[in-house]
């Protein structure tokens, strides 16, 4: 057995994200990483199935939260107010994630057109999620899915200028601003 | 050289939507298709280069008048209005196909996660397209993002309720019914 290592998950991932951003993420492979971060590449498979695992493991948590705000929405809570809240339910477990690392994860899924295709099939099965808890809520359909879809778009733009501001707003912070643009942009025209 | 078919393409599309529907996507070749035409597989591969671009061949058409119309709506108009007269000129251009062949299209595509993917991608491709022609009309971020996916989520809702529908209103009452569900939405929370 080796010497326990602290957080070699959290070294890891630090690992990974410097060489995807160095080498693109093709070029890049789990011994490496694990060389990387000091581990073996037995270490490696007991943290992440694959090298996209590292990119794209947190999503059926953030999947959860984001549906259990929803459903728990108080009920008088219009279908936005209900996305709102969960938008702020994955704001938290996301802002948990360091920022400088998070941004990295932005640029080199932005790189890659099969991690984008990627990341945007999650976004669409969390609208599509969020949607379906919607309806148990009440909501019909078309509203129901325009709420879900409207509301999603808020995620991956948050996200972005999160990452990538100078300021030290918190995420949860940049989710309301981004929301609250989208709720002026409409009622504007 | 054959007979000179009156519209092949026209038929090709109809034999392979309806091949698609009866054995799914995955188990029709173009010889197939061709055979249930009544032409040969030569002029199948004249008319389309493989058997998904008779799903998708007309994007290239439907994002050119989509951002064409957003780049000519009148310069008084809001991001919003702007997109929206991009979907108006999209439901022109979509209005055109049969309602009972968009409505088996659809079906196709919502039965294989291939073609939904690629369906999604579509569907970024405009939004991306429709965001940076905002941004050349002036508009800053994020809230030439915004609107340029908020607007697009309309389209899909739109094309499946009218695809669905019973009645006989045509795509750009749809879209404009869709999309008004949407501002009303947004304004009450």
């Amino acid at each position: 057995m080796g010497r326990w290592q602290p957080d070699s998950r959290g070294r890891l991932q630090e690992a990974a994200l410097s060489l995807y951003a160095e080498r693109g993420f093709d070029q890049t492979t789990a011994a490496e990483i694990a060389a990387r971060a000091g581990v073996t590449e037995r270490t490696f498979f007991r943290h992440f199935a694959d090298k996209r695992e590292v990119l794209f493991g947190g999503s059926a948590l953030l999947q959860e939260r984001l549906v259990a705000a929803v459903a728990e929405a108080p009920e008088g809570y219009g279908p936005l107010d209900a996305v709102a809240a969960g938008l702020g339910a994955a704001a938290t477990l996301l802002g948990q994630f360091r920022r400088d690392l998070s941004r990295q994860r932005h640029a080199v899924i932005a790189a890659n057109p099969e991690l984008r295709e990627r990341e945007r099939a999650k976004l669409a099965d969390y609208a599509a999620a969020v949607a379906a808890t919607l309806r148990e809520r009440g909501v019909p359909e078309p509203q129901a899915t325009l709420a879900a879809e409207a509301g999603m778009t808020v995620l991956p733009v948050a996200l972005g200028r999160w990452a990538a501001g100078p300021t030290d707003r918190d995420l949860s912070t940049v989710v309301r601003d981004v929301l609250a643009e989208l709720r002026a942009l409409v009622a504007s025209g």
